[in-house]
Formats: structure tokens, sequence, C-alpha cells
């Protein structure tokens, strides 16, 4: 098992001055928490998902997990509803200038492969650090892209042509459900 | 914190014949199973959610969490997608003739609020052991009732009338979505 996504950063984390630096899944987090707030759409983060091996009960009212190990996610990192639609996604950043297929798990495309098929809209947020660029990209172009590619990269050219540019904003922080009101107007 | 919900049975877990006494969690979770596998609907259990404060790295392929902690839930249990739309859930089973408002916290049926008014099917699949009945709920008439009667608990006779029986059959253990069906279909 690879060390489990966000988990050193979340020990090891740097100051932040004024949101410099800060992670994508911390905007991503700022920007559910503003739509919950403002009545847009209700999306949460999973927890992390952990195989508890021992629980200690000190006292009746507190339980304290003393063993657990990280699992391989089977599914992705967001869902919820907006609109009545089902959306379900992952985020990730790079400092490359590509996305290597190893930033995502086989159960978690094949995971949104079904979503799609099941009428849920099913997406990848990535965030390209060298040029501080966030992109919208359907999962079906990721997962196509996989299937009928022998490179185990993609190209920023190609996320940046099939993907949609989403604006760095102060509220909210990475403003997703634009590019999901133009899918659903048909605009896309 | 009281006992997080089925982490005691998990470790204390009784011997099982033929399904007998199996807890309502492991019959939703092989229903669940049963409509991935035969691609009818996906809807995942959520991890639990804990808050980590210790986490060991002995060697580079492992991690290992020392000391975390029970969070309480904000969210349900279970969601995920059917014919494109949002299904969210919360399963609780009771030894009582009625269902105590203590066994579902505030944040949840508050996130079930938000769901339905979203647009998601929002609801609660309730099982009483002292007939062996499970009934699906609309979320919405849980919440009327608290908001509605100075009761504690939620008399059997309410649920029974509102509510709809799921019968437990071999596959899937508790096809919930048959009342989806109905309510999709406009029939209910």
């Amino acid at each position: 098992m690879n060390y489990p996504n966000g988990i050193k950063k979340k020990f090891k984390k740097e100051i932040n001055y004024g949101n410099r630096g800060q992670s994508l899944e911390d905007d991503i987090n700022e920007t559910n928490k503003y739509y919950l707030l403002n009545d847009v759409a209700i999306i949460h983060k999973k927890p992390i998902s952990l195989t508890l091996r021992k629980v200690d009960y000190p006292c009746r009212k507190e339980a304290v997990v003393k063993e657990a190990y990280f699992k391989t996610p089977s599914t992705t990192d967001y869902n919820g509803v907006y609109k009545g639609k089902y959306l379900d996604f992952e985020a990730k950043e790079t400092n490359l200038k590509s996305f290597p297929k190893s930033n995502i798990h086989k159960h978690q495309l094949d995971h949104l492969k079904n979503i799609s098929r099941h009428g849920g809209i099913g997406f990848i947020i990535i965030k390209f650090k060298f040029c501080n660029e966030v992109y919208y990209i359907s999962s079906d172009l990721i997962i196509d892209y996989f299937e009928n590619n022998l490179r185990k990269s993609i190209p920023y050219s190609y996320i940046k042509d099939k993907g949609h540019l989403i604006d760095i904003k102060y509220k909210p922080r990475i403003d997703y459900l634009t590019v999901v009101d133009k899918i659903l107007g048909g605009n896309l």
C-alpha cells in the first residue's frame, strides 16, 4: 500500500499565508462548505477508509482506536446532490505537466464508469501546480484516454483541450458547479 | 460521545447460523453488493468518520493509525445513484415497539431535510426486531413527526401506517429499491 493521499500532508502542514499554497483538497472542502451554507448543493467528502483492528473503551463515553490501517479506496472522495442529480468526483493535484494514471486507482475509474452509466455526473478535478490551473474533466474522457492509449500519463494539453478551466476565486474557491450547470443546460 | 453505532458489535460478533440474527447493516451491505454486481444501482456505505491523532510510518509501504477518535456523523451512512437520482439514507434497528429520536442525530435529520429539498430521495430503513419487520419511511415523514410532536419516540403504528414494509428475501435481502421504484413511478 502506498501512502494514503493527504495523510502525510495533514501531519506536516505548512504555515498558510492567506491561502497561498493551500491544497486543492482544502479548497474543495471550503467550496463545498460554501455550497452547503448557501443552500446551493449538498456535497461532502467521504471519511478516510480504514480497517479497524483494535479499539479501546477506557470509559463508557469514549472509544479510542488504537490500531487501524488505511484501505485502498474503492470509490471516490466526494459525492452529493445538485438540482436532484447525483454528482461524484475525485480531486487530484500534480506537480507534473501531465496527469499520471497512477494518481487514480483502477477501482475509482471503474466506479466513475458505473456512475455515468447510471445517470450520475462523474468527473475529476485536476490542479496543475506548475501553472496554477484547475480543470474539470468528465470521467468518461479520462477513462477513454486510458483505455485507448498506451501512455501512462495524460498530457496537460489533452486536459486543457477536453476539460474546462475553473476560475480560482475568493468565494467559492473552486466553483466547479458552473461547469455542471453548462452540462445540465445542454451547453457542453 | 456515545459508543459509535455498530462498533462494539463488530468486535463482539455472534456466530451466525444461516443469517439468523444477522444485523440490518449486514443485510443492507449485502443488498447493496447485489445491486452493484447486478448493475442495478451504485449505493455504498460511507466509511466510519474518525479524527486521526497519531499515525506511524514504520516502513515506506505502510501507515498505521495509532490513535483516532470517533466523530459524531454529520451525514447518513449510505448514499448513491439509482436511475440518475441521488439516494441518501440511514438504517436503524430497534428492540423497542417505537423508534426513539435518540437513534438518529439532529445533524443527520438536518442533512436528510437538505437532501429532499435539493431533489434527492432521502429515507430511513427501520427494522423492528420484536416483529422482524423492515420498513422504508421517507425522511420527510420522520422529520415531520419529530417537529410536530413532543414525544421522543415514534410509535410502531405510525411507521407501519406511513412507511412501506419491505419483504425480507434471500437475494437481495432488503430490496428497498422496489419502494423507490414506486416513488419514481408516481405510485406513492
